[in-house]
């Protein structure tokens, strides 16, 4: 019996191809099989990051999100759907394994930095070899475009899911020196308000897709709508204490 | 009159060359002039990640660190002498700039995540193009090492300095799902004592030289003695709700 193949999760950065590390490129060529999430007919983030670095006839391995929209998010039902689902998505990827082949698993941003890969890997790692190329966060890719120095010295960093009830987030915030608030959505409002509370709204930077060519930034006080993407993300800038 | 340079803050990533991204490896092969902190007699940490990317012939330019040792950190002299510094050193990379040269400034990790580049970014970004090459972060580099999930869904992520008071890290460490906690050095036993008055202490992995060759990576509760080099960090990974 041949060997198994080898689990590598490989972060492919924020957007721009060319911010793909060395070492993503090389797996990429190297690769026997890339699996990578996405919507139904929707090529997938991570693939469209990953398109200039890929083998010609690499074998594919479409992971496709179920439908949940008519699932509320907070719901068992919701829960045990995408469970079901990264159970199947990490049986795919097992049978690949299995066969001797290596799969390359795209993550966008960093793999085990809130990513999808984290749920292959969770089931897989204890029974196969694996292997973790680390990546550019989406959010350094938003702080570098905005060219805005985020945190230094003895700053406490906070990243904050804008789902937090408007009460914590102030409190989270007020609490912190530099804060990214993720997924904003249809919570801006919320983030706005909450951002005046704890005293930082003048300082934060509004950003939607942070390293793509029609990205937007933007002081979020200067925004006029409270309109934004869910993957859209706010920045507060620390260094506050500059020598 | 030439135009003046452009100033490009290169993140160099954590420490293994190949997880240089393509856009840091093209800046270092374009640029006029490589810049580079350093302390004096050593070659540069930056500059031995960035070695093999540079192009023959570059014209170099350490910014090499004052001595500090005998100054208490937390006392105005210490400020002044490194703020001294940093305008030395802007002043050494603007002359460049105003030459017409490109200057790339080369970062560990990520430029604007807690590095020395921001201190001349801060400087000339108001005089100069900047331009920012987003970088994996030293963090990244250390948890991918570890192949261990740090973040997930709405997990709250901090990043916390070794130097903050016990009380402080263990109220700041039991309110976050994620934490890492940097700067160890001569702190591990205080930092050792709030994992525990946090409750964090079982799930801690302590990290020496994240993705260098001689990595040491094992959980904090396992180490024996309480040795720690200055940019040893610890993982505090989340996800602790995982589906």
């Amino acid at each position: 019996m041949s060997a198994a193949g080898k689990l590598i999760g490989v972060g492919v950065g924020p957007g721009d191809p060319e911010l793909v590390t060395l070492k993503a490129a090389r797996a990429l060529r190297e690769a026997d099989v890339v699996a990578f999430f996405a919507k139904r007919g929707e090529p997938g983030h991570a693939r469209s990051i990953a398109a200039p670095h890929l083998r010609n006839g690499v074998t594919e391995l479409p992971l496709i999100y179920p439908i949940t929209s008519e699932i509320p998010k907070c719901s068992a039902a919701y829960r045990d759907t995408l469970c079901a689902f990264y159970d199947h998505a990490a049986g795919k990827v097992a049978r690949e394994l299995e066969a001797g082949r290596n799969v390359v698993v795209l993550c966008e941003g960093d793999p085990l930095f809130y990513g999808s890969y984290m749920h292959v890997h969770a089931r897989l790692a204890p029974r196969f070899s694996a292997e973790i190329v680390a990546g550019v966060t989406g959010m350094s890719g938003c702080w570098s475009a905005a060219a805005t120095p985020m945190a230094q010295g003895d700053d406490v960093f906070t990243v904050l899911p804008a789902t937090l009830p408007e009460a914590e987030l102030i409190r989270r915030l007020s609490d912190a020196d530099a804060a990214v608030v993720m997924k904003i959505g249809r919570h801006l409002p919320k983030v706005r308000r909450a951002l005046q509370g704890s005293g930082r709204l003048e300082r934060a930077l509004y950003v939607e897709r942070g390293t793509m060519a029609d990205a937007k930034l933007l002081p979020l006080a200067a925004k006029a709508d409270d309109d934004a993407p869910y993957f859209a993300i706010v920045l507060v800038p620390g260094w506050e204490r500059r020598p």
